[in-house]
């Protein structure tokens, strides 16, 4: 099994209002999922406030994991940044921290070209020198990769993956034939979007990089399981048990709903960096019936 | 006159690979400004870079066109970042430094709400405790506002205008009647994107906030005062000779023109920080057409 594959699980970056780490609290966030048996921890994906996180605290938070981890589970580090030569540094010293593969996700301000985005994926995969997922998320990149581009960069020494989101018109199995017959062989096609895992691993997908098991790797890993081995019915009465959940991911964003759960769960006082606001009163009471009903299950 | 009002003119920031201020070239460019007399100098806009700088480069930045100026021509700062507590610290030192007025974009990663972006503003206008221009750029920060927003945030202390992107329909007097019904007394409402300006300002907008005047000053203030006399003959005139440097700002960003506009004036090799690449071969030779057809008009 590759690096890419299975089950990789996304948490939250435990940091005080100042934007300081808490390596206690990531390290009890680590612990859960790999006692849980993940595929791979996803350590300062969107989930993980990369974009927020100052680059001192990003390369921090990555030798405390993998100090903490020592190889028991797979750890893929977000090394997006705005700069080239920044999103360079922080990958080749992710690598030096003990990380076992990338996330790059390309950062835009002024919208970026294809062969811009191009150059940087170069540039970045090369600095760091390990197995890198090409993070395709437009609604916080604003950039949107062409088919054309995927297969581009899928030729590249050490790009070795994709984390896709939700196809617009729900159509999985079009999708992975189109990228598989474009990539190169062996390159890993994932999905993002938890509400969509489902029906992405049932159409073949390789992965589902989940934010939901950042803090709920159980019931995840049982989804991921039924679907990878075919068993719908199974699934589908996983996927059910989520979809409250699924419901206040779409409407709040993963991210705001996120924090919410690790209060419920650990009694802590998380909170989102501003100006992203903690969600309150009844979207918590929500999110308290969501997780009651996914215990129902 | 208030700060907000004439042409406020957005020169590149020059600062080298490595992302480091050149002040002398800062300077050269900024004299050029005051020279011609613009209305106001837009310091650290999405032409000066703001985005891709370092904090401490933006404090120096700040610093080396306040001690220049000394208040010769007003000063506004860009202080736009990811994160509140940034954004208000840069304010702060904006003021500290000798900025007359903060120009605020709300950056996104995760995509924010409309509280989010208020309290944003709220905390950022307070910490500067200067006229504050809101930034209202889609292409770049993918947050939009809604009319009711800008109205709420026009009654809020030191926000005193805001930057407006070209009106989708083209609809300048009617946007402008329906912002100037809801927002307060004395709010200022300019317009961004070069290639609307002269309608903009026939209209009745209060600003044009001109990226091509921070590098060629002149034919922006006559088309600026041609435009505020209503001498609508006059600025078409004028727009006229600036008709394929603005097809060639719409075709690659006029962010990525202007640095060749620049090596061509000063024989500089002035870059954008990559992942943004500088334009090259005929691009380069089309720019130059561009300026030779403005100075012909």
């Amino acid at each position: 099994m590759t690096l890419f594959t299975g089950l990789s699980a996304f948490p939250l970056t435990p940091v005080d209002m100042q934007g300081c780490l808490m390596p206690d609290m990531l390290v009890r966030h680590l612990d859960r999922l790999r006692a849980a048996g993940v595929d791979s921890i996803g350590l300062l994906g969107s989930t993980g406030s990369y974009a927020y996180l100052s680059h001192e605290e990003r390369k921090r938070t990555v030798r405390v994991a993998a100090d903490f981890l020592r190889g028991r589970t797979p750890l893929i580090v977000g090394v997006g940044s705005l700069r080239t030569d920044q999103a360079a540094e922080l990958a080749k010293d992710a690598a030096a921290a003990g990380a076992d593969g990338l996330l790059l996700a390309p950062m835009s301000y002024q919208p970026l070209t294809e062969e811009e985005v191009y150059l940087h994926f170069r540039t970045v995969a090369e600095s760091g020198g390990l197995p890198l997922c090409i993070y395709n998320n437009p609604g916080t990149t604003k950039f949107t990769f062409s088919h054309n581009l995927i297969a581009r960069l899928s030729q590249l020494p050490n790009v070795a993956a994709i984390k896709m989101p939700l196809p617009a018109d729900g159509d999985f199995a079009g999708e992975l034939a189109a990228l598989r017959s474009t990539t190169s062989e062996g390159f890993s096609i994932g999905y993002s979007g938890d509400w969509g895992a489902r029906e992405a691993l049932l159409s073949g997908a390789d992965c589902w990089f989940s934010v939901i098991a950042g803090l709920l790797p159980g019931p995840a890993l049982a989804l991921t399981r039924a679907a990878c081995a075919g068993d719908g019915d199974r699934a589908a009465h996983i996927d059910q048990g989520f979809a409250k959940l699924w419901g206040l991911f779409r409407k709040h964003g993963s991210f705001r709903v996120m924090f919410v759960i690790a209060n419920l769960l650990d009694q802590d006082t998380l909170m989102p960096l501003p100006p992203v606001m903690p969600l309150s009163g009844r979207a918590i009471n929500e999110v308290q019936e969501a997780l009651d009903q996914l215990c129902d299950a």
